[in-house]
């Protein structure tokens, strides 16, 4: 039976809507994993989406879904208040499980989640994708070389186009993506110790659509996150800085997604030095890597399909989304205590 | 006699450094003021500078300038440690006087400043730079006429590099242009009531090398300066939300500094908007009116002379650096309280 | 019968190769036909194209699926070599018939499909995918309702990365691109009358790997393309110049595709003018409308189905590859000529 | 006499416009030279620009300057036409001259030119100002020390805004530019041996405002250039192919100007590899040098100084201000002829 081959486990994705549809595209074009099912509430749409692939069924019952032995691994695109439910759910059916970022929508849940597929020795992985961007992949290996000395700042843009979610604040929207990507790139054992963060909601909207989040490390170093609903155009840009290099990434700038610089500080006084730097637009050479360009979400796909072959942690596992989870939740308590910096529980 | 010329003033510049040397140059063209004297307590440096220009001599010593009849303005471009002292001996000697940014080392110098100038009924200018530019007058303009609606928001990021000032940290060397520009383009009434503030050090330089500012409003509105010196690459690029239009201003783009979107924030479900925003990378009609290509500091040297001709406050004047240094105070203020919500102490 | 369904036509697509696959992609997800075949002379590769979809047969034999009564359109997406045999083909089996461009590999085939489909009364429609994206529908538009005003020339670059075509020169690869372009947007009366070219072939490989087509126009107007293979960048610029306004088209910068300004000629002297445009990057309020985000692709198998169900002409005719194919003989006439202007044989 | 020190020459600067200026400034700011005249035919305009330099003085006689011992060189910034006799002048009163581009109005007054500077012993200099680049230079270097390979192509765009020269057409205008860094980056024995040229007159102004020179050389290569003086945008961009390196130079993009791409050409079939090209953006990883920032002109005028003190030939001499000349005649034969090739008379 096809549930049974572990070479190509089956499918069934939940929810049918724009994250869902993309994975569904994803799941469906890769050798490595078999679609079985498209669920949603909404029958209808289940079905649209699903009609359109070969061997592919749609259901509005997850129940049904849940009971196919055909079903090796469950993917949830729905929202963030239902991942903790439907997960267990797929846990205790023995599925392996993969869910949209965030994990959960509180640290309870998201513990919950972690702790039951521990104990049933399935996979969870969170759907942190920019993790698998080419760009996020090469930064990664140049920590782990050492290339980037130690870990300065890490300065991440992030915003899109006037597009309030109606769920959740902006904070929990996208700030998950640059926290999931520090977490990847940066040394394992380089753990945030406080969190600030400031937001405002200058539409009246009841909650944050722009703001920031400031995260500091035991060097000394600090990460910026700053997010924005209401921008008019998009912006996706983050900057490294190291001992030994700093980088930029710029991931609308698909000719030159990542520029490399072999530039330090300049903290002595050197009058030619200093006035070169004042009237130029960067200092140092510049290495531009070529880059693959291939969809993240396909890498993604394929990785819960390599874990669960593999019977090994995904790359970001559900342990890497609850990290996540937890810097949200330092974020949401110092917004509430008006800025300060508050410890981040681990 | 020149100086009594109230067409043509005569003028000194004190500090023949990076921003002194900019300044003479801008001097020594306009037809609007003549340029007299070039002062640095470094005799060679100031003589090697005013060489080059017809009609300018150079000084080593402050009180012989200021006792120079021809000399109806004095502009500073010294370290900030010394604008009181000097800009006050200015004064008192019944000159007008320019100060590059920021006005002061602290509020009560600035005070100090304000209050002598006003008694002597003398000009008191603050050299905001940016707010000479056509894309910070345009966007004056823009705001005067309820072309962009309401102030939502302002994000702006400045970052220079890797070059480290030694008398002052981060916050002080470059947020005065970000603080000066917001007053300058906000409507009058608008005045901030908060600031919170977030630095690191990461090279353990004993000062703050990046950071960032949030600073809130009455109406809800946010406006957030990122700053950072340690970055391979400049950036100058301010957003402003309103709630009729947005803009983009990039100062390093000048075939395009200035970008008007005509675009409003989505609050409704709408899935087919819904869609194409997230799949694109801007919304809505935008216009880069063409602006005219000229140094700011042109305009901003002709703009002393202006006011010392018309016996009028300046357009950037020394009550707008005390604004400025206000929220400097605030600034530090928040900073030594680990980066709590503090009051603008007016 | 699916195949008599006027509203949803049954579409084979023959070539499973790099653009035979983007043709599929967009068959099977329009709701406008419904994808019946997908044909290679590698069977294994059409079954491995077409198992992806639901309701798609894979075939081998050409002759079998033109026997299909359900098929009503068939697509092109084989070696230019191939399309006269291909076409006629199946315009004789009573199909409407897709072509990628270039229509057909010389000037006399091109001529028997288009006088071949129109005895039959057949869609004979060409698959110029550019005159699809919104851009070019814009540009078009621009010039019907005389915004532009006359037209003045078009400078076009198209580069691509180091991919040398095994089976045609340069000129045949890339020129259609803008030669469909230019005879889309411009206004139907306005024909070209003469073209010369250039080529060279610096690595050696028997055929131009760039050059470029000078076309001109009765009213003094003139066309310039350049095509270039041996690029490390990607680049598809295309400059249009009016008497009343020009635009620019940067087909890879999706955020601002097209900028409209709003500029004239400077013919009369003066001096601060001349100076301001010699100072500055560009001159003129610019305009980026918005536009939707669409594939272009998508757009242009509607129309395949459209002008099928309506029994008219498509957007982009066996006509109008006709047309192009006219310009691309006249180039390889001056080519072959030393690069003297030759006339356009229409 | 300061005129007979050979370390820094006296300079007398002819013609006051927009060109004229910037020699002023430039020899002004030098202690490599001593600015002493400024000459111009309209005494109001000399004696204003000369006015603001301590040490320079006014002239509208040419022959008083020519009189001047202390004079050692002349810098002409003067309508092309005048050129020869000016600069004829200047030799035979014993003064090295330094010529803008183009050398002169033809290839006879060049040649005039070039003879008369050799038998005198005197330094004749062409300012092709654009030699002087930092980018320029780099990529001089890059083809000595063999890094790019055998040279394939260069295309270069040059385009301009909206602005008609009264004296000369467009290529005599942009063209120099373009045709004087490509003898100067090319390595010395690689010399073209026919120029093909066409131009538009869309205006009706009597000559063409914009059109294209294509160079071949003996090893295949080949050097396009595309002029254009009725652009909205300002564009100065070279890509230049080799064997071994692609390379491309952005002029008005000063963060980055010089972009050298690892990368060759795809002649084999592999079907990913050529997958992956057609929907990437670029190929190879990139280096982008840091250059140094400074204004060209003032390395040009140091050059000058230079080749007067150490008697030699200057980087950009009279014999290479001819070459440019030689394929300016080229492009108007060729022009004359229709387009066709035509042979470069040296």
């Amino acid at each position: 039976m096809a549930g049974n081959n572990i070479d190509i486990p089956g499918i069934a994705v939940v929810g049918a809507g724009y994250w869902g549809t993309n994975l569904v595209r994803n799941f469906a074009a890769t050798p490595k994993a078999s679609l079985r099912w498209v669920v949603d509430v909404d029958a209808d749409r289940a079905d649209r989406l699903a009609s359109g692939y070969a061997g592919t069924s749609s259901a509005a019952s997850y129940a049904e879904v849940l009971a196919d032995p055909a079903v090796d691994g469950v993917a949830l695109a729905t929202p963030a208040a239902t991942h903790a439910e439907l997960g267990l759910a797929a846990l205790d059916a023995g599925k392996h499980v993969l869910i949209e970022k965030p994990l959960a929508a509180n640290l309870d849940d998201g513990r919950a989640l972690v702790e039951t597929a521990d104990a049933a020795g399935k996979v969870l992985m969170t759907d942190h994708t920019f993790c698998y961007t080419s760009a996020a992949r090469y930064i990664r290996e140049l920590f782990k070389s050492g290339q980037i000395g130690d870990f300065h700042y890490m300065d991440s843009v992030r915003i899109s186009l006037g597009l309030v979610q109606p769920d959740v604040d902006v904070f929990w929207d996208l700030a998950p993506h640059d926290l999931s990507i520090l977490s990847f790139v940066l040394p394992d054992g380089l753990r945030p110790i406080t969190v600030s963060a400031r937001g405002a909601d200058p539409l009246g909207i009841g909650k944050p659509s722009l703001g920031n989040i400031s995260i500091k490390y035991p060097n000394g170093a600090i990460a910026n996150i700053h997010v924005n609903w209401l921008s008019p155009v998009k912006v996706r840009t983050t900057i490294v800085g190291g001992s030994k290099k700093m980088l930029v990434w710029d991931d609308l700038k698909p000719s030159q997604r990542l520029s490399i610089f072999d530039t330090g500080v300049q903290l002595q006084e050197d009058a030619k030095e200093r006035h070169q730097r004042l009237v130029s637009y960067r200092v140092g050479d510049m290495v531009a890597p070529a880059l693959e360009e291939r969809e993240a979400l396909g890498r993604m796909v394929d990785e819960f399909s390599g874990a669960i072959n593999e019977g090994r942690q995904a790359l970001t596992s559900g342990r890497d989304g609850l990290q996540v989870l937890t810097l949200l939740d330092a974020t949401q308590r110092s917004l509430d205590a008006g800025g300060v910096s508050v410890g981040v529980e681990e």
